[in-house]
């Protein structure tokens, strides 16, 4: 047994803790305060931009590509550490090239799409001058059940039609964002689950409109953001429907497991950072004789998070390395019981800082914390909601009991 | 024993039902839209004047007081039916004249003020011509402790001088915010309850200026908002002090009680509403071949709802009832139980109602839901916090005991 | 609005307290000790036949019916407060002879009994010579759902057949235990909630055979005890069926509704008793020189306790208030409310107290915490487990949003 | 990182799970049957004994020592998963001479004994002929705060006095009893860390007299038991003293941290169990159409106990790991860590299964969850309350923070 990740991901892990100190964290706060000075921002300040420049130099880029042609040649559980420490920041998974919901659209790619398509998106999207979405949830069904699904995906003659509109798709605000993964029903009379269709479709096809962008607890997230869009008529050629029609539910089986576990590691990453301002805070003030780290149940408060952070990050890298070893298929349990356990652990623990920090928590100026609510409950719905990931484990337990 | 209110109170109620109904749900979702449309949020609509001269045209006006001088004559229990209904709606409490800060300060001043305060300001208040705010938590210690108190209300001669930072001062950016409470240390050197004083101040006094306006969960709440004030040698006739030096600790006291229940009553009001957003919501969707309503542990989600807000309503209006018949010192436990429990409810209804909604709930524009988190979540810090408030419970618990 | 019971209960709840402080609480230990010394504990002590004589004597007796014909004319309000003093102690209850599952099944014959039933049968059980048992769970099936229920009652000719096999009937090891009432299914083919039948059955028939007392928690709650019970071909003459054939379902209903109130009316007086028994240890210990009562997250766990206490009183009242003016049909869901919330509510002091006291909290011999602790876990699933009841109440949640 | 043990471990693991399987589980329910049909339980039936026998000759024996001279050489994180399949029966730990409270004790000697206590006693302790007790907590204070110890073990010239009340003392009434550890003030003047000593007491000294033992939730826990026992002037050569006056509080931090580890390791198998007790009678049982194991919110209960112990597992096995690589001192906060959460985890999972079962759930004599439900229920106070250990997580969390 060994806790200790690999010797090449200890020293990435290293150099990106180097990265984060020395190049990340001085500048955040002045980021958001010059981006949110801005007339429009959906913008990349130039600081972005150099920073992007700086960790693609020092090779930090790229690096949950488990391969070593695509990526670093990292291990899942190598990079679960990594993420982790850029989800302490917002701004630095971009940084490194590793964001949602790119991550996972190049992953479709490079195992599901035609040479065509790879040859067209794939330098873009890695080398960070593009950026894509992804068009699932739709705003008058319940997405949680995928079947419920309303989008079409028509073929007709050499083209795809597509028709629809898709909601929290994040990032379509912002300006580099180039192209799009959308899911579709195909052939609605097909067996369960081949009746969808996952297109690529460049964001600047006709009749493709973001009708607005959504407001969450008061943050539009930008220059990400998450877009209601509506898909009137969207023709592209056949040949932009990845891997043939009718194959929608396999990619997004393959595409999602991959992304909840890169969403969990930030999050882990998120709550340690929360931790930290709780616990510096609970020192530095005082109340009835004593520091609030003293006092009452707050000492009971800062335990829980921390043997809770400590056991949702276990659970992570356990899935992480199952995913190394035994491959998607071989952590589907792992997968959900992540998904379902560390959001909510993040939503607790930073709603316990709020509450250490006490009218300072909630104000959006003084402390990330809204910020970081915001994100967590967010989290507890994207990509499939608690609900639906506990009945998935529930549903493999009692698999193990059937001959 | 009887649940039912009084036949006067059954009365009010009715007709607060009713204006509810035709004046203020039908306009409700406009208002909104028409506010976020204006350039400077920080102004009372029209619809809100002529809401409010209906009301008070109906008598359906200043309906927290318990005499029939200055109010209606309803019992408290009375009151805190009709003030749960207010609390559906986050306009309603003002057009009936009976919003926070102002109901608290009102009583203040009935109880406290002199004559020529009383003079001066209860008329304009009383007829919502001015509006007011009230200056106790500091941004530079844990208020949660009172005693931390660094404002100072000095008495120099003939007047008092006012200095320190007050912040979560809601109300202040209200164009028609005349006139505040403000509590300072007086004698640093008396006994710890006689130290702070409390002191009237007209807001267009020189050395008084609002540093900033606290957004919580990216809203500002306006036209109301929490202000951050900074005094500056506000200088005041000594005559401004409520109930002369060193009574600060006493008023606060008595002002906060009733307070503290009128935001417990509303509290209870927005659950109910939340309750019911959610209950529809999950009427409406199918996922995996059964409305939400029906589908996993959502039926318990549902149950659990109904059966807490019953509980907190119940225990609501057995701290009225205790504040109509035994006063405010035997309501003591009663009301730091409610500020407990209330906020602390609402909180966890609408966090799960949020998940019933999915993506829905999450987004500001759909949905009145992270508006309701915020105001749940700022309601379990202000007043005090949950943690102050079960120290109290406790420590009244363990006084039984003593002999 | 008023939380003070009628003035008749108010005498009445006085002269039990009365009667608890100087007859009951003083012999309680002792009565445990002697209990437990006999080598047959399945006896009744003279010192219980001796308190039954004085508390008839004092007119303390059969006070749950709320007429005054048969009891003492209370209402359900009156005596849920008095139900929560003898709540407080495990002997208590028999001694007014108020209880379970007397009481219901003595409803039950008021209700739909025959005169003849009525005849043979109320004089002893008013005057609590004879007690009685009911005979409804069995261990084949998940008797949650009751209309999972294997065991018949055929009518043959002018007899009915009982056959099948129950447990869970609490009282049937009591000595005096002379009468039971037995549901079983009479017509298969019936309309779901036609087809069982309430029989009425002597002890004494042949083909009744005791299989064992059920131990819970090492406990058989002697002279009581849970008695699992199988009937083979007992024979009984078609008049024993309570009501005719088929009215099962019907009379569970109206004869569960007010048993769960009295059930939840004690277990909120065993929810008190265990405050104080939680308070007085924190009081009298010192670890890290404070009184545990003062000692890190203790006073919360104590606030926790009064208000979760708090509540579910005044959820019990309003329900018995309920039952006063509207009847069980207008109480459905408020029964089901206090069913979910009250025991798990008891369950979690109990648990805490324990926690409170240390090793000592879960010896047997040293407080009256485990044997608390299994009160409430049973009654968490006794007369319908906590999924059913909030089941109930989602169900009623729903119904109002129907037209 | 790898989330495999040893191949050592993963050898010994098969064959002790060959021998749970072939060996135990067989006549387990026997056991206990044949156990409670004696007049004298505390006695040790034959079939242990030949058990003992047969797992001493296959070499699954003492395997928690880590070294290879009294042990197997296996890595505390080997024997993690192994004492994780003991924790499944009640009686497998005694078969493989692995229980507490004799693998501390024996750890204790080792690390700290003369030559002369370790050739009287560890020859029978490692054998299996001898069992041993450990005397730390008191019924007269508080233990959780070991300085308010009362006992005392005084020097007096050549010999060391023993006198005080212990309780929870668990073993003691195991008829292979016969030697002990009993801790007790040296000197109250000394360092508060330096005052205490901890001797060996052989059991059949003069001046020892076991008062009672302690039932537990109605179980004595036969043959092994929780005594409270009397020392009054109990005389010994001062050689009995452990590794010199004084250093009680040294030795009880290095015994309790593997102790509380291997409780956490078997408490994990318990819960285990408990879960697979769970799923069986959950898809056995249908009710209102459906299996219970999809019913509304049990698949939840079912998915949330699945993860929680993966989790606590995984915090286990890190703490394993940790004392393998950094010895006790660097997993102090592991062990505070699992401690708490470990038998918290346990005892709700064991109350989710209660539940599940119905009514069975709460019968001793048909499922195993109410003696599952009192080891838990005795893990949360032994060795240290959860608040003691959540305590110690806090401040060890706060020291990351000090300069």
């Amino acid at each position: 047994m060994d806790f200790n990740i690999s010797e090449k991901g200890q020293d990435y892990l290293k150099r990106v803790k180097a990265f984060m100190r020395d190049e990340i964290y001085p500048i955040e706060e002045q980021y958001h305060k010059d981006l949110a000075a801005q007339e429009n921002r959906w913008v990349v300040l130039p600081i972005i931009r150099e920073l992007k420049e700086k960790a693609k130099a020092q090779g930090l880029w790229n690096m949950f590509f488990p391969d070593e042609k695509h990526g670093c040649g990292l291990l899942n559980s190598d990079y679960a550490v990594i993420a982790e420490e850029t989800g302490r920041s917002f701004i630095a998974p971009e940084i490194f090239n590793c964001n949602a919901p790119d991550t996972g659209n190049m992953e479709v790619l490079i195992h599901y799409g035609s040479d065509e398509q790879k040859a067209e998106w794939l330098p873009q999207l890695m080398s960070g001058e593009a950026r894509s979405a992804f068009f699932m949830t739709e705003p008058a069904v319940a997405s949680s059940d995928a079947t419920n699904m309303e989008a079409s995906a028509v073929v007709d003659g050499d083209e795809v039609v597509l028709n629809g509109r898709k909601w929290w798709s994040t990032g379509v605000g912002h300006p580099d964002c180039k192209v799009g993964i959308f899911m579709g029903v195909t052939d609605p009379d097909a067996q369960k689950h081949r009746r969808h269709s996952m297109v690529l479709v460049p964001m600047d096809t006709p009749g493709i409109t973001i009708e607005r962008m959504l407001p969450v607890f008061g943050a539009y997230d930008e220059p990400y953001g998450h877009g209601q869009v509506l898909f009137e008529n969207v023709r592209l050629p056949k040949s932009a429907i990845i891997a043939g029609p009718g194959r929608g539910f396999e990619i997004a089986q393959g595409r999602l497991g991959p992304g909840r576990v890169h969403h969990c590691m930030r999050a882990i990453g998120a709550a340690e950072r929360t931790l930290e301002l709780m616990v510096k805070r609970s020192m530095s003030r005082e109340a009835f004789g004593r520091p609030l780290a003293k006092l009452g149940a707050n000492p009971d408060v800062i335990a829980n998070a921390r043997m809770n952070i400590e056991q949702a990050r276990l659970l992570t890298l356990k899935c992480a390395w199952a995913l190394d070893t035994k491959g998607i298929m071989g952590a589907l349990q792992e997968v959900s019981m992540i998904k379902a356990v560390v959001p909510a652990m993040l939503q607790q623990i930073v709603d316990d800082a709020i509450q250490m920090h006490g009218g300072g928590g909630v104000s959006d100026d003084d402390f990330p914390l809204t910020a970081l609510f915001a994100y967590a409950r967010v989290l507890r719905l994207a990509d499939g909601p608690d609900e639906v990931h506990r009945a998935m484990v529930a549903r493999l337990e009692l698999r193990k009991y059937k001959s």
